[in-house]
């Protein structure tokens, strides 16, 4: 499992869109607790609304990490960021990136890592080794995020189910899966890099026994229904062994983005898909909510669609957003 | 993909048993015809029953590869076994392994491909490059061998089906997934070693656009049954779209093999599952027949059991090995 020294220095370079540093405002609302404080290029102008800090002074105040929130264009790191992310090296801290490039292409900063004795984690490339899942029972309790399409609120759900539990009194860890969910948490395995045959191997890693009173709850990823990521969604759901899933759907969304010719199914049957799947290595596994995007939904259809949903299907209906899912969370503890 | 030279010369090493030497048997069992000659050390005992040849006579006489088709013990190559393989190399052969250890971890290997001028091939770890799949319908037809577990004969089907359709005049290619299939056909994808994320990608490039009337017999992997593979599995189908599937499977086989606690389900609820996964990217798909490895059987028994599932079934039930597939390779003809 990939593990991050915390607190985190959030870096977004000289960004000028705040769209383009979504993972530094994820990780300011998910984790405000870890992160010291911003920085940024003289030229950038989006702030996170944190103190400011230098490289240098956060790592005298702490810091663990300098995280690269922010997508630079093209994939490559300007010469002017490597400045900053050398100082935070040469200080003693570790330089976290999700970018599809290696920080080991990057001369200055590989030099600069081993001067300061500091890592470069690539969130997307972690290099974990992970053996072949072995189906066995784990203990403790388990419930996933899944979808009937990608993006639309797995890592939120599985969040906001973990404080709910927690201001339920229950206890309960987020197991993050994917690159922002990782930086949130502190720690994750970013599923969709594993090699194929260590899935459901790495899932279990993920979330291993725990006291019977428990709940890990497990960032989903992908969808049974995407032609390109079921895969990864079907090992992920085999090692996780949940007991457990929250459906989480957009009700705008009518085919699988970017893939008009494969439309999703009415819910009660990605359920039921779902289920039978999941079964395989949890026979108890059940449904306990739905957790609906619903920002393409006034008001007044939004109390129109859950009562519909909530009808059909018997289940809490959610929206994070809108009202919370403390609903699903007292479900789950009743099960 | 990865594209191997043939001819072969097959190397066994100074094997003993005949058992360690499955992959050289599979070969010349199942492309004789692309097998130049063996070799071994001289303290091996196992023939493969073809002309002798050393590495730099298989050489003069066109061979492209040695295949390593035997598994060490251990997974290490002992020092006598790679002097064959740098004669191999120094004559301009590449040297094809299938082991875990990777042959560029044996410095004198990688000093004689250089001097060669030829390649060390890790069919096992292939570092091949594979997009996100599409999921856009491709020209051509396609089948794909599924299973009930690992290890009853998918390949083995596969290749059945392929020479039983150029028997019947069609057009038809296997299409390897797997090491012992890449190195029978020459080509192929270890699917199993792919990153999650491009699964059912490589499956797509596996089997390209073709022509109208033209099989891919695609080799199929795990089974949806199996807590570890079941991912592997649904990428491989997803990408591959198969028009029909074939399920195999073994008759006393009442549990996934060396998973007692994970029951095989009857054989029509395993085909409704196949087809209902398979329908994602194909929603043609059906099933053209079961291939069972009826070696726990008598005649009698083989008989009873094979009346019994295709009055159950109503498809084409046969065992490569007792009697063919002719009548399944009918089926998709007819389809």
């Amino acid at each position: 499992m990939l593990v991050l020294r915390k607190p985190y220095l959030l870096y977004v370079g000289d960004a000028k869109l705040k769209p383009d540093c979504k993972t530094a405002f994820g990780l300011r609302d998910w984790c405000r607790e870890d992160v010291l404080a911003e920085w940024s290029h003289p030229d950038g102008t989006v702030s996170l609304d944190l103190p400011r800090m230098s490289p240098a002074d956060a790592a005298k105040r702490g810091a663990g990490s300098i995280i690269i929130g922010v997508a630079p264009l093209g994939g490559a790191l300007p010469a002017h960021w490597q400045d900053d992310l050398e100082a935070a090296l040469l200080a003693g801290m570790d330089v976290v990136s999700g970018l599809h490039t290696r920080l080991e292409s990057f001369p200055r900063l590989v030099a600069a890592a081993a001067a300061g004795g500091a890592r470069l984690v690539n969130v997307r490339h972690p290099g974990l080794a992970h053996g072949c899942a072995t189906g066995r029972k784990r203990t403790g309790r388990r419930v996933l995020t899944v979808g009937t399409d990608c993006a639309l609120g797995k890592k939120y759900t599985a969040l906001a189910i973990t404080r709910a539990l927690g201001q339920a009194g229950a206890k309960a860890t987020f197991r993050a899966t994917g690159q922002t969910g990782i930086m949130i948490s502190g720690s994750g395995i970013p599923i969709d890099a594993t090699i194929s045959d260590f899935i459901a191997g790495a899932a279990e890693d993920l979330s291993p026994d725990a006291a019977p009173d428990h709940w890990d709850v497990i960032e989903g990823q992908g969808s049974l229904y995407h032609p390109a990521y079921a895969a990864v969604t079907l090992g992920l759901l085999h090692g996780s062994q949940p007991d457990a899933i929250v459906l989480c759907h957009a009700p705008e969304r009518l085919t699988i983005d970017e893939f008009p010719d494969y439309p999703i199914p009415p819910l009660a049957e990605v359920i039921d898909y779902y289920l039978r799947a999941g079964r395989l290595t949890n026979r108890a596994i059940h449904c306990v909510g739905l957790s609906i995007n619903s920002s393409s939904l006034d008001d007044a259809g939004w109390v129109a669609y859950r009562a519909r949903l909530e009808a059909e299907l018997g289940l809490p209906v959610c929206d994070p957003m809108r009202g919370g899912v403390a609903p699903i969370a007292a479900r789950l503890l009743a099960s």
